[in-house]
């Protein structure tokens, strides 16, 4: 690694740190590239041309975090797995920095298409695209309805935990997931 | 009415409309509580005293929309009468003003907690109780397995159309709503 590029990857580092140190001081929504750029110490010139929007810096700053990497093992038994992976999905969702970061990005989302795109491509779809391999594999070995639509499935699985996260704002909880997963394989109608 | 009431609800009308308008014209993210104000030719102490934050503007804006009540039909068939509804919400979700506003608004709700809390009483809660009442029934007339959580069929009901509203912002639409149905009722496991 040339000089130049260790001292741009160190300021990088500096500014994800600064963005998620004075978000959780200040609030999210009071946060500015310009107080980011000041308290890092860098020009705000610099960060505009590489993050030109605080949503940007946010996304930046989700994916410098690095979390557990949220594979599917794959162990033959795909209920397991998946509870295995969106408990592991959950337990990051409900911690700071993670939980205050990932909730302020998605009200970004809201406003600005251009980072909604960019959540999605680089967050979102990588995990649909992991969750509907391993549901795929489970529907390849007879463990799943043949027809049933797996990107539904993957919408099932996320969207309840969602809905908790942005609108009842209630905490997220391993039985929660596990309640989903059940209704999910087994239905709601009465038994035959 | 005395007149001071008429004039307060007038002035109320003018507001909302008012936050819709300028929102549609300029976008939520830069709508301000002073540019209601001047556009509404109101003193902007008028409007804080009533709505103390941009949050509580919106979402009396979302309430005085007044949609469709969306109220549980119960013709005694439980698929039928969510579907029916359901794909009510959808058409409304996918619609401006409605759309704009509620995604601005839950926006605001992910940084003011205030806002979260009021969104959920007066706008949430009240949908999560019609719904769970007509699951309720639905569930007494054995049309549904009889230990099933109630309230977690509604997140998983209405989970997938927040995820698909507000993470991957495609289209919400009726086949969506029926793949959901479908896969809650029946469950994906395979046939037996």
């Amino acid at each position: 690694m040339t000089n130049a590029r260790r001292r741009g990857s160190d300021l990088t580092e500096a500014i994800m740190r600064t963005t998620m140190e004075l978000g959780q001081e200040i609030g999210y929504a009071k946060l500015s590239i310009e107080a980011v750029a000041a308290r890092a110490g860098a020009g705000k010139h610099t960060i505009y041309r590489r993050w030109p929007s605080k949503g940007a810096l946010l996304l930046d700053s989700l994916m410098s975090l690095n979390g557990p990497a949220l594979d599917y093992p794959d162990t033959g038994d795909v209920m397991a797995d998946l509870r295995e992976q969106i408990h592991a999905a959950v337990d990051l969702m409900a911690r700071g920095p993670f939980s205050h970061l990932f909730r302020a990005l998605i009200g970004e989302a809201q406003h600005d298409p251009k980072v909604a795109a960019a959540l999605n491509e680089r967050f979102i779809a990588p995990q649909v695209e992991k969750t509907v391999a391993r549901l795929k594999s489970a529907q390849d070995q007879g463990q799943l309805s043949p027809a049933f639509d797996l990107n539904l499935a993957m919408a099932i699985l996320s969207g309840p935990l969602y809905f908790q996260f942005l609108i009842t704002q209630e905490p997220l909880s391993h039985e929660y997931v596990d309640g989903i997963l059940e209704a999910l394989f087994t239905g709601m109608g009465p038994r035959p």
